[in-house]
């Protein structure tokens, strides 16, 4: 090979510094996922592809990286799909496999397979790669981690309450205070459009007023009419344009608006049910809001709808979302068993944390000591030194080369380690080491004793 | 979907439990590399298939999963490829990316790619799935992790005795007291050859050598002769027959063996270095063997060469591995840079784990209480204090729904909660909690902080 390497569009290579980076998140989401007493599984990267097919929409199907079966796959190809170059049809007779597009469809194939296994209400969290073959632009990527928390198995609302009270703990443990935890209800936006007399155009509608901030309540309105939205039923709807106050001064608005709508009043039992005890029960630094142009998901969610703002002042879109979906296996043939989950966009949460500076020093640490090599003696007693320290709990490693001595404290600050300990006749003949701070640039002499004690 | 959902053959689910006791086995790992000065990269999933085809032999490049190419494949492939129905020269025209198939070819990839950014000597673990079309089989699976931890840019062989403290360390800290680390180099096997006068017969020479223990002495010295090994050659080693003693008598023997071989003494001083040194250093519980019929990846490695076998009275395959390379990174055009190092083998150490009885029960502890849910006033009750459990890192959860409260009680016990928290009108006006411990039956009144105590 005569170029250099490189990888496919759209991955990444994580250099050290990135990965505990990742991993300093990943953890934070994982033990506050444990304490909230979900629980892990893992699933393969690769289903059968019919597992995954059909489940994303016509778009999510050409999304899904398929494997090429193994050996002679040619043999079994679709010869009159093969004869006519009919890609799209071939695929299903030379690929069974394919790389998993999220971790929903998995897990939803996870529980029925191991229904019998399994004790319900069933709280697990996941948080493994996914595979999307899109358009590599930025901050979107081809292969990225999902980290999700499901219950499967309880239609109660208090599930809402905890999941929200989850992104708080996260947020507010990594830093990220102030982040807006957006709330809406699928129900509430079916009795919109059963107000407006237009099931057909809640996505129109949604769609429009969403933009209400950019263009104003004119443009919004013009938008609406021209989707065919009638002028009766913005007049109906007139209240959202206005849309502001408390939590509960909106629920009341809604309360108002959708009376005569069975389903969008039972959208705003739930929604009143949320937010009441979570306000009740307080968040430490997120802000709960209730927006009512939330739809992530439309066709998925049936009743709550999440999505997670950065703290104002942070250009980024969402960094979390979920909702509650009333059939998560149905699609496997177990009906009747209600799911609500949300998900933390780790990609997004990394470029948040970073941009306001709120990694922890220490995430980054590498070894606390460089020992100098001198030489194979004083690499030996080096050595025995190491090895104590390293029973102790702290990271220290030898230079393996006897080079300059220039090159090897060079290579401590290149590595950013903080201290050298230096080694020669004199320290082992004394049995002591000079423990050189690399910042500082003091040097003391030291038995093994106070050594462990400095590095500790 | 009709029947019952499925997963690749070859791939596994892994449960809350298995999660918990891989993860276990992983973050020993990982801490123990971290303290030995390691830091983790992690690589993309798939690679561009130029990279990985024509490392591991034509073995390998079958055992390859590849990626199909994306939309209409078909419009660029091979048209005699594909009349002709070759599926083997046709692949590389409808996909351009694979699975990576270990971690090293990756990790030499990446060094070359990085070589402007990454500080030499680089020490770098990686602990990530790896994928292979192999034939599935007991312990075999087409989807494994594999845990490396290599040196690259130092010919140290202090790097070799750090990575058998490696090995000894890790062990300990699991509880798997007494592997054998069993050490070889490659330029022994070689001197050997030179010595024998068949350099080419080198592998055969290995192959039934090894079988000693199980067809004896006149076997293995049969099926040399089989082989085309002179009768005079083996004469010349047959040392090697009765090969035993401590270490340093067998690199004795190994001594006046190879004396007319460069090569050969070459390894003999490597071996004496490295065993004299791990073993007045110390090993916590591993036992360092030197076994000169380890050739492990013969024609991979250039020097050192470990293995790991379980401790004695398990049945189990190599449990580790690992050797030195000295030219990782030529593959990719960047030559001289010279690496060495482990991996472990994380399934296998699973199984000797698990049947040793070696896992801390903690590992797949769940939460710590349950709170019976007995209404929405008591629910709300019990979360104001769950709320403040969790801020002390206590694991705690409500149940979910108003159920009958034996069912409640029942779910705690599948799920091996050991206590459970029952919140009535009683408890609520008291401001108290009944804390019962479900092993004993235990039962006690208790305020928040006595909660709290007595959950931490």
């Amino acid at each position: 090979m005569a170029s250099k390497p490189s990888i496919p569009k759209g991955t990444r290579d994580f250099s050290p510094a990135e990965v505990a980076k990742r991993h300093y998140i990943i953890q934070t989401i994982k033990s506050n996922f444990e304490k909230f007493g979900f629980q892990p599984i893992e699933t393969p990267s690769f289903e059968n592809s019919e597992t995954l097919m059909g489940k994303y929409g016509e778009e999510g199907d050409r999304l899904i990286f398929k494997i090429l079966n193994s050996g002679d796959y040619l043999a079994k190809a679709n010869t009159t799909h093969l004869e006519a170059k009919d890609s799209a049809k071939l695929t299903s007779s030379i690929s069974e496999k394919a790389l998993r597009y999220d971790l929903t469809v998995p897990f939803a194939r996870y529980v029925v397979q191991h229904q019998n296994e399994i004790e319900f209400p069933f709280k697990r969290y996941q948080i493994q790669p996914v595979w999307r073959a899109d358009r590599p632009q930025k901050g979107r990527f081809r292969e990225f981690f999902q980290c999700d928390a499901d219950v499967v198995g309880s239609k109660s609302l208090w599930q809402e309450v905890e999941l929200v009270q989850l992104y708080d703990t996260v947020f507010t443990a990594l830093g990220l205070n102030g982040v807006t935890v957006k709330i809406n209800n699928r129900k509430i936006l079916s009795g919109i459009a059963e107000v407006i007399g237009a099931s057909d155009k809640l996505i129109d509608f949604t769609v429009a007023l969403d933009k209400l901030d950019k263009i104003g309540e004119d443009g919004v309105k013009k938008e609406m009419i021209e989707k065919g939205i009638t002028e009766e039923a913005i007049v109906k709807v007139q209240p959202l344009f206005s849309f502001s106050g408390t939590i509960s001064e909106k629920i009341a608005q809604l309360s108002g608006l959708l009376a005569a709508s069975e389903e969008g009043m039972k959208g705003v039992e739930e929604l009143r049910f949320i937010c009441d005890n979570v306000t009740q029960l307080g968040l430490s630094t997120a802000i709960l809001d209730l927006d009512v142009t939330l739809a992530r998901g439309l066709n998925y969610y049936t009743g709550a709808i999440f999505e997670v703002a950065a703290p104002k002042g942070v250009a980024m879109g969402s960094i979390g979302g979920g909702g509650r979906y009333d059939d998560l296996t149905g699609i496997f043939g177990l009906k009747n068993m209600s799911g609500v989950g949300i998900s933390f966009g780790l990609d997004r949460i990394y470029l948040v944390v970073e941009e306001l500076g709120l990694f922890p020093e220490t995430v980054t640490a590498s070894s606390k000591a460089l020992f100098i090599n001198y030489g194979d003696s004083e690499a030996f007693y080096a050595l025995q030194a190491i090895k104590k320290l390293r029973a102790s709990g702290i990271k220290a490693e030898l230079y393996p080369d006897k080079a300059k001595v220039a090159k090897q404290f060079q290579h401590a600050d290149k590595r950013n380690i903080p201290f050298a300990v230096i080694v020669g006749g004199e320290e082992m003949s004394s049995n002591t080491y000079s423990l050189k701070n690399l910042i500082s640039g003091e040097q003391v002499s030291l038995d093994l004793e106070g050594l462990k004690n400095a590095l500790l």
